[in-house]
């Protein structure tokens, strides 16, 4: 026999039995508490990190733990949730900092300007009675009617809208509304006049969050939004933690649930039942595309990255478990390449790059950023690992953008003293996606670090100081914090930040490399992504995330997938221009671009190695004393 | 606490536990023994005979049953299984003759001549392997390769095959057979060539059998064939009684699992596996259409008796649970009107009627029996509730086609004695469907009974008695039976062998008068139906079941409607044509005929009332001495 041990977790107080042997991350997800974990459980991140009441109760500490711990914090109990395994009943504590917390998703994106043209229309017909002489079926009737009142030819029909057609038409005396799909499928039949009721699902499930808008159908407005945590952030926050995991049936159960989840606050928050939304359009990176249709991913994590299927996908609601009317249609928009996904061609879509002359760039920022380069002649696209900093992920202080998250950072160029803003202007607890870009742009600019991104250690500042042979910089003194601990930047931070920055403009000067084309001659950069809107342009172009165009021609666009499934939800001429990008946009794989690793370190650089391209940045810098004196390395393949 | 109480059959020992009060029939139902019940367990027809062995441990005999059964069948423990309630355990024994039995069942038919033209096909392919500079999705490279090696454009897959697809191909090293529906929707991926692995199987949905034919589609030859009572049986026999069953589903999911034992006997017999089936056809009368797919069936059953639908249905094998290949389809060929289903569309199409310039006749002998007359030009149709008397039903010692069922019968005109022949040549238990035939044609021509059925009470033969009022013919004694009894002939027989025949006759003669043809214009008459190929076409012309015309150009078809089912399933032309057969068929509603019952009551005569229209047959009589002394009167509306 095996005694239960329950689990209490603190604050919230949220109680759980497991069986022995279990992890407390296990026990979190199993009791519905959000910890955070980037690496999906697997001791890599060191994000997990809980008080435990009754260390007695647990295995000692691995040395994994002992690695990311400190002794002190090993001695107050901190634990990494993912490597503590429950013995006997124990109390665990939460800190702020571990926390998924109530992110703030965007959901806003640009207005989709399109043609009302969905696929599901309603029709309300008064059938004539059967008679001896004229006894033809009821479906031929209602055919006939559809094709006499309104001259659409319906051939087709939802065998559940056929089982019960009988008695439907009876009972509502003959009167009634058909939802057809594409003029030419039956999906429903209702008593009544409903008209007026017909809507819509879109849903863009980002790699973290899922936003979701109900639109109505009949006039193509929205009509509530909102977002979600992406559920499967529990298995793991990046794609390859979570192409690896076991249970792919489950990583599409949590995300579906998720997705539903949305849905049912939105209608009942505007009066709307589910059975009246007929159709869901999708749109999501590969991975997020794969996964959510459980389509086999494991092939998208391995050279050469193929995707499984490219196309758009129409699949009933039900087969998926998407809780809708149970005849409803869920649209996959199309994918590019194995990390080139469904969410890049909404961009595309909702952007309009696909039809205009003007040579535009759009970068949709997240975990994995998408840069496409190109107009309606010709589009380039690839894919850049940026990685979860600006997401506040492999940073030492770094959290999501929640309440407490300092939001943007300014420094002093005299005194180095920093001032601050935090969401919700509540204590700070650590480091968001904006203030992430802040930070080495403000540091260049203050001199605390080189364009090469090293912290000057000869600066005479109390913020600027030396932890275990790493510099890092005090961004929040700990009397200011609600850690309890001071906010720091370190020089490893500012590696990853780098990386990240590095890797999206490599994507970019590799498609202009690709397309042969210069800074001058793009006319439009859109930034876009869930985080693309509250990132400071200017420090984002400082910092070297994108190539130095005119401020001017940089426009934030928000949620632009999301913009694009909802342009899909309404337009079947929209979801046609989907498939046409789809297959016409080029996928440039930036791994086997020759000079692929000499650009990266290059653009590793703040903002780069060659400041020629930079001729604004140099100038700020030239102005503010801060211009590198040695000439910088420029790596060439 | 309630007891269960077992009952057990006798002589197999069949045992079941039920609760108290479930009846007899019930009992039977759940124990899986089979007792015939024509009227579905309402006590009306007397059928469901059975013997209790301790009376005491059930209800006392209701009024039904003293009025079915005799005084000694009571006291021998003679009950109706359906009004018999079971207070305690019991021994139950089923006499030979309530056995629904093991039937004759007839697959055969005219042989399918169609071209061979699938809706599926498999292809193999080899494809290349994906690399950095080729590495579109997989969906892709199978839909390219397909377009380049074939020259067809897939363009739609089967979800389940698509979840799996990256998998299979890297384990089948890129080399596989695609199975594709209608040369654009991918349903399988199956490793290595599997290209003459590919079946079919069409099923005729019969009120009373169910007849299955496995095929090979890569050849459109029958590689088995097999049948089944119709599981329906349980709930009543006739139509009306099951489309008025309160549990349609169960309706559906027992023929449906009738119709996948007959596969998976097929399939073991041939060594074929059920997910090589890619592919069902089901004709049937409209009532088993409706049930088989559980559409709502209230209707067809009241006044203007409307079908729900009409056109052929192709439905996803799984949704209905056929148990064949996952992603396999079952098309349902069309009906014509409520009472004129697909398998009267199906007997049209391998009677190639609507092709031909003849003028043809089609009957298609049934418990609901249609009459089609017509050619390429016109075709008319007509349903006849000829009843269940060619089927043995509501005939005193009628019974199925099973062993021990006297199936021909002669008398000899100087003795009256009578010569028979038994279904296995054992004991006679019972009279069949073409023995209902013989004899009143036998009586007829022996002056047992005149052209309005009546028995001759001057007869001077012991077989000739009269019983409770009532006239009968005894056709074997009881010492020459298995069931210990005589086995007669009543004039209450007889009545029902001259409404079943009558009923087809006028649906006949509805049709000529309708065409304005006469019995000469017509060039073939076609009997189709299980029991068409056994019936006596001489005999069955002599008693009026159809109009005189010459003997050779009466053609037996067998199972038209299984024919009809095998050609839809090889040949796509072939489903095209049922279609317009479908649409083109114009349906005459008998009871809407002005001079219907009076015509009712002319085709009651046996061979009719007008014998100037049965010329062979009144010189038959004429020169047997019994053609009828007065004038018959001839009904008029």
């Amino acid at each position: 026999m095996q005694l239960a041990r329950e689990v209490v977790f603190q604050p919230e107080g949220k109680r759980v039995r497991v069986r022995s042997r279990v992890s407390v991350l296990e026990a979190a997800h199993l009791a519905g508490v959000d910890i955070t974990s980037v690496c999906g459980g697997k001791g890599e991140c060191g994000k997990c990190r809980v008080v435990i009441k009754n260390v007695e109760n647990v295995n000692p500490p691995t040395d994994v733990e002992k690695g990311v711990l400190t002794s002190e914090e090993l001695s107050a109990g901190y634990r990494l949730a993912c490597r503590t395994l429950i013995n006997v009943s124990i109390v665990v504590r939460v800190p702020e900092e571990s926390r998924t917390g109530k992110q703030r998703l965007q959901v806003e994106g640009i207005e989709a300007k399109v043609k009302l043209e969905p696929s599901v229309r309603k029709y309300f017909v008064k059938l004539s009675k059967p008679t001896l002489e004229d006894s033809m079926s009821d479906f031929d009737r209602l055919v006939e009617k559809l094709w006499k009142q309104y001259g659409i030819s319906v051939f087709e029909a939802e065998y559940e809208v056929v089982k019960p057609l009988a008695s439907i038409l009876r009972n509502a005396d003959w009167k009634i509304t058909v939802t057809v799909l594409d003029d030419r499928r039956i999906i429903d039949v209702e008593p009544r006049s409903t008209m007026d009721r017909s809507f819509g699902y879109a849903v863009d499930i980002g790699t973290t969050k899922l936003a979701g808008y109900l639109l109505n159908l009949t006039t193509g407005k929205v009509v509530a939004a909102g977002s979600l945590m992406n559920p499967q952030i529990h298995y793991g926050e990046d794609i390859v933690t979570r192409i690896g995991y076991k249970d792919h049936r489950e990583l599409q159960r949590v995300v579906v649930e998720g997705t539903n989840q949305i849905l049912s606050d939105l209608c009942e928050r505007v009066g709307v039942s589910q059975e009246e939304v007929y159709e869901v359009t999708v749109v999501g990176n590969t991975a997020m595309h794969h996964l959510f249709l459980n389509i086999y991913p494991k092939y998208l994590a391995l050279s050469p990255y193929t995707p499984v299927i490219r196309q758009g996908i129409d699949i009933n609601a039900k087969e998926i478990g998407v809780k809708i009317n149970p005849n409803g249609r869920v649209h996959v928009l199309p994918v590019v390449a194995g990390f080139v996904g469904a969410d890049c061609v909404a961009a595309i879509l909702a952007t309009r790059v696909y039809k205009i002359n003007k040579l535009c760039m759009v970068l949709d920022i997240g975990t994995n950023t998408e840069v496409v380069l190109g107009n309606k002649d010709k589009m380039l696209a690839c894919s850049c690992a940026s990685g979860p900093a600006f997401e506040g992920g492999h940073i030492k202080h770094g959290m999501r953008a929640s309440s407490g998250a300092i939001e943007k950072v300014t420094i002093n160029p005299e005194t180095l003293e920093v001032k601050y803003k935090t969401i919700d202007d509540v204590k700070p607890c650590g480091i968001c996606g904006s203030a992430v870009v802040d930070v080495p742009a403000e540091m260049l600019k203050t001199g605390v670090i080189d364009v090469a991104g090293k912290m000057n250690s000869n600066l005479n500042s109390p913020r600027l100081r030396e932890k275990d042979d790493v510099l890092e910089f005090v961004l929040a003194w700990k009397n200011e914090t609600s850690t309890g601990r001071d906010i720091v930047v370190t020089q490893h931070d500012l590696r990853e930040i780098q990386l990240a920055k590095a890797a999206i403009h490599t994507g970019a000067v590799t498609l202009m490399k690709e397309a042969k084309v210069k800074e001058d001659d793009i006319d439009v950069v859109f930034i876009a992504g869930a985080f693309g809107s509250y990132i400071d342009p200017e420090n984002a172009r400082i910092i070297g995330m994108y190539p130095e165009v005119p401020l001017k021609r940089v426009k934030m666009v928000g949620n632009a997938a999301g913009t694009g499934a909802r342009m899909a939800l309404v337009s079947k001429t929209a979801r046609e221009n989907a498939e046409e990008i789809s297959r016409k946009v080029k996928y440039v794989e930036l791994a086997s671009v020759p000079d692929f690793k000499s650009e990266l370190m290059n653009s590793s650089f703040i903002p780069y190695a060659d400041l020629s391209c930079y001729p604004d940045t140099s100038q700020l810098l030239r102005k503010l004393g801060k211009f590198p004196k040695k000439s910088i390395l420029k790596f060439r393949s």
